[in-house]
């Protein structure tokens, strides 16, 4: 029986593998990013995957992961490319040879790979090869093991992520809970509380089945060892049970965890219905089609390298937000359910317009998801994780991805609910807490038109506010409300309220700059501001990078006095005109003041175009892709922010880019020859970049469909009805796309 | 061995009963307060009972039963005496006969008795004798089943009180769950959210253990039955378990339900720990016990029905909040913790001063949970229930038991923390939700000294904010800080802003009547205001009585406009001096326009004392303990409010009065000849009314320790320290206490 197994096995391996190499999904390389400051996470997980099984490595991270560190054990919960204070890292399985190690003492580690819904890695203190993959609700570990009469496969119940505690974000425990039920069972739940966005405790709860009997268990609670009983009840501690066993050489145990956030039954449920055999190639391989099946929706010319950086960065775009659908312990609706905004003003610009492409039924999803939200929580969230929302960093930027959905046509949402909702954010004030939900500072902004110095973060809320008032105010228009769009489209001038035309830097003038609430600019930058809502002193200047209590949310002047997406012409006047505004653009690139690993400057490249100088666009496009994305662990320039930087690499390597949260796209220089974009409604997008090279990098020509394309930019309609564009491609810089610029409020 | 158990049994019951209609305890009647609006829960219950067992009867009701109504099933969550939609009744237990009920068909019941820690009804239609008893987190059941090859018991997880969705206040279903262990055992939980509160989701687990085991066994889940699977996970559906037996006639079947608001394994552990024994009689005993050594710090000399009137009253003050030391799901902290503060605005006044005479460790207890509240949740609640604050009925009013408890002399209570959490009440509005906790409308109270009509409940707020002032600012004063003392003493004059001296009613002049932002009366009384955040339009003059949307949260002017405890003189000034006060007090009373069942109006008896007037005082209580409270099941006026009503009996029988947040108790008029404190500090505060009688009620003089008393107040060293009051009584009017009247800010 075993020996037919055995043969079959290696029939089928044969069979699979020229087909396997063949696959897109082969290109995923979870290391790029995990080095550098991409923090994203290289484990195991699936599209929308609840559950991220992946490596903690000794001193803790936003993944987990510390390349080249030492491993602690294999979470389940994690989140990817983010910053600040950790989030997840519940329920922990560590395996263990000789005498147990409770404190989850670390390991080196070799022999490392990964791919697409697999991780591998040796470790070497215990001498046990690990290896991970997941179902939906699942995570299923396979763990070889030397030959040993105590070989252990440890379940800590009370591990999670504690990494941030400088900045006061790190997670807190609240509670852990085991209950061995077999030789070959264990359940429980681990309850923490804040991390970043400072969210209410969450419960993640277990059921783990093992395929080997214990020849001894224990448990634990927090120091306390115990051999005889088998429940660790809650009481604020961490607990934990061990199995242990003798194993021969190169045994294998498997272990399958299944994880929910109602209960362990659900936890149970949820494994037997997600994962109801021991196959682990067989598991390994769905995940590996589902990616598979997702990727290959785009089809790229490239470089094998290409490749690798493209779907790559399509993978990391896919790993949040995660849907949760039945996992929701606050309340129950019809409305699909997904956790992991973290946050919207990353995601809105580049993930979320991929997903519009590719998954609009994931779109539609995730944008019900927030309305059920606002309806049983009083707002959509910014950023929400651990089921809480928490910590708003621009603006609420969930209008912008309702807008953006409305633009392009997206069926299935409750359009009237989301102009509720929108309105909600811009009326009325979040409270207590200004940095957790809504428009923190709105008492300024809709008296005065902008935040004042009154408030932290006043620059960043009043131009990301602008920006979503001009999303409410159309909103409000295709509903029919042309008061609501009078009201709005008016504040989407406020962005005006802190342009201080006099301020200089670099012979560049007219910068967004620090007001007081008596409407006189807060000129002393010496002295400098302390915001009122519990804010630190900030320096401000047109350089000031800042975080939470500064002037601009981590950015500055330079930077955010280019973010106007709704009104770039408005802008080129402000900034003195077309020519001015070209020569301010030159000024910021050629300074190096663009900061790509930034979102509120990811539109930035394309602002040429407005001034007609698609060329310009075209070549920073080019510089930037090449100079920051590489197929190498420290290959993503700055955090990958949930998929954002590697989704703005999707678009721009393809050749065109969103304004998000408005119907248009504008064309940029694609590295690849062709690119064909499978849309679910069964049509095909071909781009053809017709002689293009390393110098062939600008626009002579173009063609749609056939017809002559004298525009830089075109609409989502373009892409969902099918078609082609043609580039033609030249060493020289033109004059291509420069009689329609792109739209704008103003002109 | 059977009969020579039952031997034993008559023997010490025979020992027992006469020791134990001596005990105080037996004076407690459950039932007074079930009929009328009184509301209260006439189940078994400890004192600070985390679990109340009790009926739920078909309809539903706030504290789950209904006098002469039809029970569904006995539940282990509840609250006592309180309004608006239901909160609790989960996990509940139904014996039944024959084929199973799942929706919980109702019976008529008979033989109903209830005494302190126990509750019997006959159920009639299963002919089931039930009888509850509590340990302190275990509910115990017992259940005398009639011979039958079909008897049940059904534990239903998915049951909850439903009630008050008219008024948009009802619980609802997010999940539940059941895991039978065994042919004995079942656990799962019942996870719900909203209620009067609005509170977020909270999950009540249960272990529960019958000693019997089942023939047959089912769970069911929605409306499906299974035979063959002993566990529910849950889907957001209800989900119960049935045991069904053979029974002989007087068959007893006991099943005993750990609860925890942690997990089902703490629900377990809580019940081995609190009930490790099956002994019914033994539980029942010691619940009375506890009671017993609780009531007993009070001993009366009044008659049987005034002793069952007084006993009761002081059980009801003893219901709420509930301990729930170690069943904290939110967070961790060395911190006593409680829950079911429902609200502070009704129980500031009279439960809390009582505990800070009989049990001043609980209260400093309280007070330090609710300081645990504000640390990990942003402020303490006017109102917590389900672990989550919600609805902040008036002021916020946890200040004022805060500076009560400094001003008695409380310690173990960081008053540094305490006031840094009533100056973020006094500077931080709530936001979006400002009913649930904090000031709501504080933007108006900070600019304009007074809460305009643009919001809800401007009136009652305002006079509240007032009195959460002049706490504040004695908290700072005390703690020398001498610039909030400056700042907030002021505010404590902010009822003067909406005191408009020109309405008249009923020949009074001078009423707290709404007033426009642009500071202005708000005359026109026939238009009628809208609150801005989001009240319907509410008619106002001075009898307007209205709830959230109104200018005075359940009140009226009349009664309003006499609440400013802390400055009784310059009130008195206010409606025109002594005299013209003295005749307002009368046209107040003689119109009826005082509510005994109202809270606001609690002090304004005693209002007279000011004036000089104690004989009116101890006339008018007098009139209301005779004609509002008895010894029957309508026998509370209005809501008991978590023991407000009983409490304020309590005082005023014994023959005195708080005005909570100051350290003074006014004279009134004892109900009994002989009234004894015993204090835990070891000392006893006598209170002796000499000559009593019905018509005996005014004071003619008094003495304290020997030495006369000449005012009609005194303090709480008076009481801590232990003594003798001895009030000379008389029928005739006397001006005592007239030279000295009580406290007051301004003379």
């Amino acid at each position: 029986m075993r020996k037919v197994n055995f043969l079959i096995f290696i029939i089928l391996s044969l069979a699979v593998v020229p087909g396997y190499t063949q696959k897109v999904f082969h290109y995923v390389d979870p290391f790029i990013g995990t080095e550098g400051e991409g923090n994203v996470f290289p484990g195991a997980a699936l599209p929308f995957g609840m559950v991220k099984l992946g490596p903690d490595c000794k001193g803790h991270s936003n993944s987990g992961y510390i390349s080249g560190g030492q491993i602690e054990g294999f979470s389940h919960t994690h989140v990817s490319g983010t910053g600040g204070g950790a989030k997840y890292g519940n329920i922990m399985v560590s395996p263990q040879v000789g005498e147990i190690n409770f404190v989850n003492e670390s390991s080196p580690f070799s022999h490392e790979f990964a791919s697409a819904g697999y991780y591998t890695a040796f470790l070497d203190k215990p001498k046990v090869k690990a290896e991970l993959t997941v179902a939906d609700k699942v995570g299923f570990h396979q763990y070889t093991f030397p030959p040993s009469t105590a070989s252990s496969i440890l379940i800590d119940a009370g591990h999670f992520l504690f990494f941030g505690h400088q900045w006061g974000e790190a997670q807190e425990l609240v509670g852990s809970e085991v209950r061995v039920l077999s030789d070959t069972e264990v359940e429980g739940y681990n309850r923490v509380r804040h991390g970043w966005n400072f969210g209410d405790a969450y419960t993640v709860f277990f059921y783990a089945k093992l395929d080997k009997k214990a020849a001894k268990i224990l448990t634990w609670k927090g120091e306390r060892r115990y051999t005889d009983q088998w429940v660790q009840p809650d009481s604020g501690e961490k607990t934990g049970a061990a199995f242990t066993f003798e194993t021969k050489a190169d045994e294998q145990i498997r272990v399958k965890v299944g994880i929910s956030f109602i209960s362990t039954a659900k936890a149970r449920e949820n494994l037997e219905s997600n994962l109801p055999h021991w196959d682990f190639e067989q598991t390994k391989n769905e995940a590996a089609d589902r990616w598979n099946s997702l990727l290959s929706k785009i089809e790229i010319s490239g470089s094998e390298t290409q490749k690798k950086v493209f779907y790559t960065s399509m993978y990391h775009a896919y790993l949040m937000p995660v849907e949760r659908n039945g996992e929701n312990p606050k309340w129950t609706s019809g409305a699909p359910h997904y956790d992991d905004f973290y946050a919207i003003w990353d995601t809105y610009r580049t993930p979320h317009p991929l997903m519009t492409i590719l998954t609009p039924d994931r779109q539609v999803d995730m944008i019900n998801a927030l309305l059920d939200i606002y309806q049983h929580e009083g707002y959509m969230p910014d950023a929400r994780s651990g089921n809480d929302n928490g910590r708003t960093q621009g603006g609420s930027d969930a209008d912008i991805l309702i807008y953006d959905a409305y633009a392009k046509g997206l069926k299935g949402i409750d359009y009237e609910l989301a102009l509720e909702s929108m309105i909600k954010n811009a009326t009325v004030a979040p409270g207590d807490d200004e940095r957790k939900e809504g428009r923190g500072g709105l008492a300024d902004y809709n008296k005065l038109g902008y935040i004042s110095t009154d408030y932290e973060r006043a620059g960043s809320r009043t131009l990301e506010f602008a920006y979503c008032d001009f999303a409410l105010a159309n909103m409000a228009k295709a509903l029919g409300r042309d008061d609501l769009y009078q009201k709005y489209i008016k504040g989407a001038g406020n962005w005006k309220n802190l342009w201080d035309s006099e301020y200089e830097s670099h012979g560049v003038r007219g910068f967004i700059m620090p007001k007081r609430a008596n409407g006189q600019w807060h000129k002393d930058l010496s002295v400098q501001h302390r915001a009122a809502d519990g804010g630190e002193v900030e320096l401000f200047d047109e350089f000031t990078f800042g975080y939470w209590e500064a002037f601009f949310y981590e950015s500055n002047s330079w930077e955010y006095s280019l973010f106007v997406p709704h009104d770039v012409e408005g802008l080129m006047r402000a900034c003195g005109g077309r020519e001015a505004f070209v020569h301010r653009l030159d000024t910021f690139f050629n300074n190096n003041f663009f900061q790509v690993s930034n979102e509120p400057g990811f539109l930035t490249p394309y602002l040429y175009s407005w001034a007609g100088r698609q060329d310009k666009t075209a070549h920073r496009i080019r510089e930037i892709l090449n100079n920051n994305y590489h197929a190498h662990r420290a290959g993503i320039p700055g955090n990958d922010d949930s998929g954002s930087m590697g989704a703005w690499y999707v678009f721009n390597s393809m050749g065109f880019y969103p304004n998000a949260g408005q119907n248009v796209y504008l064309i940029g220089s694609p590295l690849f020859e062709h690119t064909t974009i499978h849309l679910p409604n069964g049509n095909s997008f071909d781009i053809e970049a017709k002689k293009l090279s390393d110098r062939n990098i600008y626009v002579q020509s173009a063609t749609l469909n056939g017809v002559s394309l004298d525009k830089a930019w075109f609409q989502h309609e373009n892409i969902a009805n099918g078609g082609k564009l043609i580039l033609f491609m030249g060493s020289k810089p033109t004059d291509w796309g420069s009689t329609s610029p792109p739209p704008s409020l103003t002109k």
